[in-house]
């Protein structure tokens, strides 16, 4: 599994957990839904800014990713 | 501070308590002295591919660079 594979799924794992849906984390993050699905299915070399985005629609921090 | 450039001024600190310089971290991870200074100075919206290189020259975990 490589660097964006595990990144996505931990996108997947903590969106879920905040029980909120592929919809309402591309609303909260300003990014859309296909670059939401994109990303958790480990297609898309996400940037900092980006991670940035989905941290805060997250509540958390970035490092969180990466735990 | 935006997230660039605190993610540079990690990058920054934790070369420098590995002793190595830009040239050598640039060596070890496959990118360029450039590059490097670059991202460091809080220029480049990094990647998840980039920041794995440099996670793995600097041979520590990629949250490192978010705590």
């Amino acid at each position: 599994m490589d660097i964006k594979e595990k990144f996505g799924q931990r996108v997947k794992t903590l969106r879920k957990e905040k029980g909120m849906s592929q919809e309402e984390l591309a609303e909260k993050s300003g990014l859309n839904r296909p670059y939401i699905s994109a990303i958790e299915q480990g297609k898309r070399n996400v940037s900092l800014e980006v991670m940035e985005k989905l941290a805060e629609a997250l509540q958390m921090d970035i490092k969180k990713f990466f735990e």
